[in-house]
């Protein structure tokens, strides 16, 4: 089954996203917000996956920010900025290119789940939407 | 965009679901911690889109559990479940639609979006889940 509504309503509220560079998608600390409650269901729904058993489990900072250093983003935030922020910068990027239509929540799932550490399963991920976003 | 591997992927593991009622899929406490992180990015998300402005935010067990009883769905949990367990048999039941391919993340976007308050949002959405379950 697929749904022509998923993908007309999230373009519409995607339309509402006018970021100009990779900067300002880290920066946004409300689509941060969001991108916390997107991160944290993917994580999840993966989790879920690999163990072949439903399972709920809350992402750490540590672990975003370090995955989004390995993906050579931090190095676009500024210097003093501290590790939960750059857990916000990796989570509003994820969420971005989710809204965007650049990365289905079905494709985020499925890189996250062929890795079985967190920080290697987000710098994979991170890696991916970096490509998929060309900015 | 529609993308064939959204569905394929989350009817692999849907096919680890063997629930028989309603009742077992309210009382599925593993359903539940998966499904606490699916409401409260579906309620961000609808929330994002009726603000045009992302936001996150967490579900009340308080909502949740009102919105199970208005449903008729509470008399099929043990009469002494707690508020927090029949938020629980909430988010499990919404979770179970998702994964069964019942109710697509974007048709529940949809219903919570279409009410200002979450209680009504959340029966809203709890009613038409019950709908296309056929249990």
């Amino acid at each position: 089954m697929l749904h022509a509504d998923d993908d007309q309503a999230r373009e519409k509220f995607g339309s509402v996203l006018k970021h100009k560079n990779m900067s300002e998608i880290l920066m946004d600390h409300k689509l941060a917000a969001l991108g916390d409650a997107y991160v944290n269901f993917i994580y999840s729904m993966a989790l879920s996956r690999r163990t072949g058993s439903p399972q709920g489990a809350k992402v750490q900072s540590r672990v975003l920010a370090e995955a989004l250093k390995r993906a050579n983003l931090r190095e676009l935030l500024p210097a003093r900025t501290d590790r939960h922020k750059q857990a916000d910068g990796a989570e509003a990027l994820l969420v971005y290119a989710w809204i965007k239509g650049l990365m289905p929540l079905e494709d985020a799932v499925s890189i996250l789940y062929q890795h079985e550490k967190p920080i290697e399963a987000f710098y994979s991920l991170i890696l991916a939407t970096k490509k998929r976003l060309h900015l």
